[in-house]
């Protein structure tokens, strides 16, 4: 695996693989890799010759200070996981070259951020289109996959791929979870034992929706309700939003369809975990492997 | 020479060259071609190995829809001049493919657009920045030529495609004149006999700044004051702005030095005209084959 952390030596890279005919997949992460992130290496092998995994905890996209000092960070083990996960280029560019002084440029898609996490997290999402913007721009990729568990960033990617007509395909693969629900994420490395337990009330929460609207309940409120009972019932959350929406657009709808997809954010502790599920897809992956990057993570370390 | 109006054949294409070794050069236009135009063809032939000139009246980018709607067209005539100059590709994509339905994204520039044509045209340099930003998606340049005539869009540009780290090298070229001064521009097409005739007085008055300049005046507001006089004198001009600014920040400045612009709209009739002088540059082109391009337009109407 090559290591660049030069952006004009990614984008020569990337040059000369065109230039031999060669395609390239992008997943661009902020590192602390789990399987989630593998899952979408193996997406972007599938679909192209080359596989580049970008690493940078980007700034701009955190609106909360402490949150941004506390995103965890280990790149020598993701280091070990990619090579070992047969990717091609880890790219970890610097902050000071990522944002040249005096930069003032952004990238902004309205409206998709006016709901779910745009309302709490203000310049979260010009923050994430502007640093996907540019990195698309550092990586020339012809395919970038992205997670469903960011279903509002994926869709927000989508529509500003689509509307500046960027020359790249936009793959979302499905969530990732452990046996017991819990979505997959870096942040969940942040949760006590205790917290950890009660972690997959979150998405124990998101299936009762699913079921209630698979009962016959189409009515959105209604079907919030027997979520939002679920999460309260713990005593334990804080949540931030629950709202069903447009799967698209983004925006809640008073009429649950097929097309919709019911989203939460809530503090647990100090961490704020986000979840989605579609209406019309209730069935979620399994991550049997999650186990195995945890102990490969412990090997880089003992190496 | 080769016409393109399907975004995904554009870039395709543009995909071939690149698989191929080539390189390939961007020239955007919104048309009514003149031999600024062509100056701005020539140089990007000495840098790349393929030419593509857009011709794309962009409608988000006129704050005012009467000078869209009165912007001069004529694709028959430029398509003959630009398979004359030995261009490779004609791009002319459709505005309904351009903005698809809810298209929501804009990219921003802060700052460098607070002053000169932004203040008068809000929204401008927003349409400006969004369309070229979308423009290279689909061309996918390697280098893209821009004329010096329109300074604050050349640094704008600029500016973008530094903070997003777009791989195009963007390249400036010197303003092109009439041989009485008058820099080239669509928009003169508009100008009656007498408007004509006046039109060369903002370049007569940029020169006296740059006299002024050069024979020891650094005060700003004095060397302003010497170009206004020269312009108000024939009262025939309603001035939008004149400014003498810091070349790249576009910021104004109190004292005057070798990295400053002297910058000026005015309407004439109801035809805005823009112009600008480095004052460290003070010589201008002279467009010698204005001429021929028009009896090129001519002809084309008459094959």
């Amino acid at each position: 695996m090559k290591t660049i952390t030069s952006i004009s030596k990614m984008q020569e890279f990337s040059r000369q693989l065109h230039a031999g005919g060669l395609t390239v997949g992008f997943v661009p992460t902020m590192g602390y890799l789990h399987d989630g992130h593998l899952e979408l290496v193996r997406r972007a092998r599938t679909e192209c010759d080359t596989v580049v995994v970008s690493i940078f905890v980007n700034p701009t996209q955190f609106n909360n200070r402490d949150d941004f000092e506390k995103y965890p960070r280990d790149l020598i083990a993701d280091s070990a996981v990619l090579e070992h996960a047969g990717v091609d280029v880890l790219f970890s560019p610097e902050a000071s070259e990522v944002y040249a002084t005096g930069a003032a440029t952004h990238v902004h898609v309205a409206a998709l951020g006016d709901h779910l996490c745009g309302p709490t997290r203000p310049g979260h999402f010009d923050g994430v289109t502007t640093i996907v913007a540019a990195l698309f721009n550092m990586v020339m990729p012809d395919v970038a996959v992205f997670g469903e568990k960011d279903w509002q960033q994926l869709q927000i990617v989508r529509r500003m791929a689509r509307d500046l007509h960027m020359p790249v395909k936009i793959v979302g693969v499905p969530t990732l979870r452990e046996s017991d629900g819990l979505a997959l994420s870096s942040r969940n490395a942040r949760l006590g034992e205790k917290e950890r337990a009660l972690a997959p009330t979150i998405h124990r929460a998101l299936s009762v929706a699913v079921d209630a609207y698979h009962g016959g309940e189409k009515q959105s409120s209604a079907v919030l309700a027997r979520a939002r009972a679920v999460i309260e019932e713990t005593g334990a959350f804080r949540i931030d939003y629950l709202e069903l929406v447009d799967g698209e657009a983004l925006k809640p709808v008073e009429t649950a369809n097929d097309g919709s997809v019911v989203a939460v954010a809530a503090f647990l502790g100090g961490v704020r975990l986000i979840d989605n599920v579609s209406l019309a897809r209730p069935r979620a992956l399994d991550a049997s492997s999650g186990a195995d990057i945890r102990m490969r993570r412990e090997d880089a370390h003992h190496a």
